[in-house]
């Protein structure tokens, strides 16, 4: 670590509150560490500084013609691993499982909270992205209603099925795979694409093959393939773009749902390699300089089993 | 300047494209400087690396199941100064207030085109806020499709309208007004507020008191008080954040369409001060840590009439 105290690493787990859930291998066949000290491999804590409170309600009020409610949900770190420099891209592909293991424990435990109609799951890599801390981690935000961004993704699916009566992401993934000008890489059971019309440079979609609604639905034996389709991504985009911030958002069907026949969950990348302006702040568009088809070309194209010098991507410049 | 080059400066007027638009003073009562050499005060030219370009149709088609058409519009900057150093908050009160004429003049001369639907006037401050550029200027995108955050906040002013048949911005106003905890200052033309729920520390809105659903429609007389306001804003920003990069943009009618009743035109100003990040893009919320009581409060407090130390405040973090 570049000097100073982590809070995440090996010793310090009284400088967190207290775990929710951690994965403790045992000791040479005896019991595992105990709580909150060392020994784990992945840990998940509730974040010290919480952006929504857990305790009391929504106390919905007026003031004046404004509305407001309290912050009520939940916010807690998933420490990926004890390791302070590795990263998802360098940890073992059975930790990088993990990881999705524990977001799905962490939302199944959530979702029995019936308050809480949403979970998200994201992670900010890199100070650019907004990481405040180094060590890997991921973050969790249970919250009281449906984001703005989730209704229009549901709603603009929900027109789609409504026309079409099929999901717009099967639809997608079949057209894609026809003609894989836009696929970085495929297994099993996962798809890693540039969207058509994608809103920043390498922004990177992961999508499962088969239709379904929810991450935390999802059978079993796909975490495994998850993990390595991300995994996959995630080095090569640190060979063709020089080991990148990023923003790695997982979307998905509000938990207090049905499983539904329009929505698909997938994950959506985003590295940090513009910056979002005025243009895009007064317009809602996006103004991305580079093809989504030489995007996957040169993600498709990075070699990540040998080492060598990376594919040349051209920095793309914002104008 | 910091070294290198600026095509914006006196002297490299044929390193632009041909101005469109320039304000030049009369040189000793003689007539004022040829086209696109020195000697102007304010510089408006097409963007030499346009996101739109201006010729051709839209040629709207499908590709498989997705849809495009051709980016056709205008993009144009408006070089404020031909001091390379100054900003909108150091320049003369009757420089920045032709910045504004300029604005009014380029949308006025554009909107003839009727393929053109929207107007966006911004400014991306700082190289945090996307300007890739330091000389003082502004931008003008023209587009041939209404935005999404446009569409978005005419469609939410119109059902207040239908609702109340009253202005959703004049009532803000009024209310503000009334208890002006939230208000940064005003003039006899403008009200500069931050916004109830902002979604970034120290947002700041600046409002005309009397309803206009159009910048370039306002009252001739508004554009000195205009001036004014941002310039005092924009000095306020400075002192109290330390020179900031921003965004400021401007939130006005589409240009079809005639003025209305149930939208108000307005400036948005947001200085850089937190990263949008994966809970941002993954919602649509912002997490604000500051609230805009309390940075209205130091705006408002911020004397620029006097050197001395600016006031503190204290530095948001982002969690």
């Amino acid at each position: 670590m570049k000097g100073g105290f982590c809070p995440f690493c090996y010793g310090n787990e009284s400088k967190t509150p207290p775990e929710v859930l951690a994965y403790r291998p045992s000791k040479n066949g005896g019991p595992p560490a105990e709580r909150d000290s060392p020994g784990w491999n992945l840990r998940v804590v509730p974040n010290k500084f919480p952006a929504l409170g857990i305790e009391g309600g929504l106390n919905r009020q007026a003031e004046g013609m404004f509305d407001k409610m309290n912050g009520i949900g939940a916010h807690e770190v998933i420490i990926e691993t004890p390791e302070h420099e590795k990263t998802l891209a360098t940890l073992p592909d059975k930790r990088v499982e993990d990881v999705f293991w524990a977001f799905r424990d962490r939302i199944l435990d959530l979702k029995q909270d019936k308050r809480f109609k949403y979970i998200l799951i994201f992670k900010n890599h890199g100070e650019p992205a907004g990481a405040s801390l180094e060590h890997p981690h991921s973050q969790l935000i249970a919250l009281p209603i449906l984001p703005k961004q989730v209704i229009e993704e549901l709603e603009g699916s929900k027109q789609y099925y409504v026309y079409k009566e099929r999901c717009v992401f099967c639809d997608i993934i079949r057209q894609e795979l026809e003609n894989p000008i836009r696929v970085v890489s495929e297994n099993n059971d996962f798809v890693t694409l540039e969207p058509y019309a994608p809103r920043f440079p390498f922004e990177t979609w992961v999508l499962p093959k088969r239709h379904e609604s929810s991450f935390e639905n999802s059978p079993t034996h796909v975490y495994e393939s998850l993990a390595k389709a991300v995994k996959l991504l995630l080095q090569k985009a640190d060979r063709v773009l020089d080991n990148p911030s990023y923003n790695l958002v997982i979307h998905s069907s509000p938990v207090q749902d049905p499983s539904s026949d329009h929505f698909h969950w997938h994950i959506e990348f985003m590295p940090k390699l513009t910056k979002t302006a005025g243009f895009e702040w007064g317009t809602g568009f996006y103004i991305n300089p580079t093809p989504p088809e030489e995007a996957a070309r040169f993600l498709r194209e990075a070699d990540v089993s040998q080492p060598g010098p990376p594919p040349q991507a051209q920095q793309p410049v914002h104008a």
